[in-house]
């Protein structure tokens, strides 16, 4: 199905200047993308001028977290060209996240008209430096006014999108949360919706207060393995090898996460998915078996964490970042920015649109 | 400090006509109250006409699920005017809910000015059968626009309302849900806020097809223990003695499952509040020991529930309704309605607003 070009996108894109601080995910292009769920069926696709949204009070997004999100990247690679990654897998996890709100998947052949067109049309948006992009944020919620709890039979779905620098968090430090849940088993962990997000908060208030940066998330059902951060996946070199948490149910299976699984192998690293405990890990990095630790997602790619904090102590990493998250960090940048062959087939070139 | 009426509003109000069938949450009254917090403070109050939110595409609200609400009554009472019910124990538990997502509590003042001037002014919406009641809907949800994952630093809080008849669920069959889990251990199941209720839909929408109504939920750490519905506390009668849950911090503690508790000892009843292992339960269904079940919450008052399924077993409960619920329904609806006595001080008269 073709996509409806509001008439006003191009005088909006032509009127537009990308700040010269960008930050990341604060300034929002000047088109979005939309289409609306009704009586069983998508609407045409439409690009339009980003707006408020008009929502009524009582819609069951406000009320009863009805929504779900995706988060990716456009990038500008060496060739001066715009290119996607792996947005199919953005699809279908988004189409998973959906099913478990009961909400009406985004099919994959919408989706992905949508964040092309988006990118094709924002394509003078996309900052060149290495890290800088155009982040791209697809979201669905539910909209039908009514007050019952029981699923929305009306949904609308959006991409918008930001023009960010890299994402920098430095080296971070994080705090072991032995109190807090942000998913429960059997609950919503392993899904990229708005409840998980808005449970993690108060645990990072409370450790920032103490000079800490981002959560380490437990398993909620053993409240002793890692499972991963607020919005990104958990790595750490023991001996040499590079672990991560195997997938429980209440972590979100990240494409960098995956991706990075994929990439490590090839370059000879040892990979080793299973659980992790968290005092066996911070009693290997006091004795020094665990050398590096970091975070993954699509925001920064990749996260030096620098010390892991758990009630009276600190333990601090020998080396953040470590020369593993180095070499994966600019191996999947120089993939993602078109340095290096392309040899996954993760790379989607978008043509810019003329207009 | 004063609230602000829109012109509007009585014109508003004049020209409504409360619908013939009113369902429950369904019909919206036809002004609604707002407050907008900004830069640490709490603007005035504005009553004004209903209409649809203007909330910007990367608002807090829609992605991170950074919203609370409540759900309470005006009724009408036998003497033709308008009460509510324990209203200051709505705004506490709204303010609990606010911290828990990081949002700042909407004062107890302002919470109480916003619903008795919503009651107050909606006094000719308020229908008089026993009962039907004017639902009241406070909500409170983070507006700013930015796509980290943050507290908001902007909120808005609104007063809806909808005229609505005795929300009748009938007797209720229930299913115990030992997969999914509304909320977790350190999670947000004690607080009213939108993530709980997603986390439950897809349950609910499983049992449906089962031919069954309304989730059992079981204690996420247990996985044994009985916690709650999706929006109702648990009642049972065992061996004539009135049980509920005990407060596990997975359970939102509901207003009317403490009224009952303190009406139900008033009336003679002996009233245990403690943990209830399904299985026990369940067995004391079948051996006639557990004779009656109930629900209970704002919008049902109480539910009886004929029906407990299980895995290959239906357990079902002697006598739905029962005695004990009747009685219980009865004397709390007399209070509420003003046939009895307002012994405990629970009820507020609300002064019709003349316009
Ligand atoms: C909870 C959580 N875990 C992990 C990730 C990493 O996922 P991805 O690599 O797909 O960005 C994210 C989001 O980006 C997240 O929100
Ligand atoms: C999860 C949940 N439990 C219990 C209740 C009952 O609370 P109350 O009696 O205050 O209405 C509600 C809501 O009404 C609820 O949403």
């Amino acid at each position: 199905m073709s996509i409806y070009i509001d008439p006003e996108v191009a005088a909006s894109l032509r009127g537009y200047e990308v700040p010269e601080r960008l930050g990341f995910g604060t300034a929002m292009a000047p088109i979005m993308f939309r289409a609306v769920y009704q009586d069983g069926c998508w609407s045409q696709g439409e690009l339009i001028p980003y707006a408020p949204l008009s929502i009524d009070p009582a819609a069951k997004v406000l009320h009863y977290a009805q929504s779900c999100f995706e988060g990716m990247k456009a990038y500008r690679t060496q060739a001066g060209g715009i290119a996607l990654f792996r947005p199919e897998k953005n699809a279908e996890r988004m189409a998973f996240s959906a099913k478990r709100l009961c909400m009406p998947p985004v099919p994959e052949s919408l989706f992905l008209d949508a964040v092309r067109t988006v990118a094709s049309y924002c394509a003078n948006l996309v900052p060149g430096n290495s890290g800088e992009s155009l982040y791209l944020r697809p979201f669905l919620i539910g909209t039908q006014a009514d007050l019952t709890v029981s699923a929305s039979s009306s949904y609308e779905f959006y991409v918008i999108a930001s023009p960010s620098e890299a994402y920098h968090s430095g080296s971070m430090r994080l705090w072991v949360e032995r109190e807090d849940a942000r998913a429960a088993v059997g609950g919503t962990g392993d899904a990229k919706v708005g409840g998980n997000y808005a449970a993690s908060l108060l645990s990072v208030g409370r450790l920032k207060e103490r000079g800490y940066d981002q959560s380490l998330w437990l398993n909620p059902s053993d409240r002793n393995s890692v499972d991963e951060l607020s919005g990104m996946n958990f790595f750490a070199v023991i001996e040499g090898t590079l672990h991560t948490p195997a997938l429980t149910g209440s972590i979100l299976e990240g494409i960098t996460r995956y991706s990075l699984l994929e990439l490590a192998e090839s370059l000879g690293y040892q990979v080793v998915e299973e659980s992790i405990p968290v005092d066996r890990l911070l009693s290997q990095i006091a004795s020094g078996s665990c050398t590096e630790a970091f975070a993954c997602g699509t925001a920064a790619i990749i996260s030096p964490i620098s010390v892991i904090g758990d009630a009276e102590h600190c333990y601090e990493l020998q080396q953040a970042p470590g020369p593993v998250a180095e070499a994966l960090r600019q191996a999947l940048l120089d993939i993602q920015e078109g340095r290096a062959e392309d040899r996954f087939g993760w790379m989607q070139a978008v043509e810019p649109a003329s207009f």
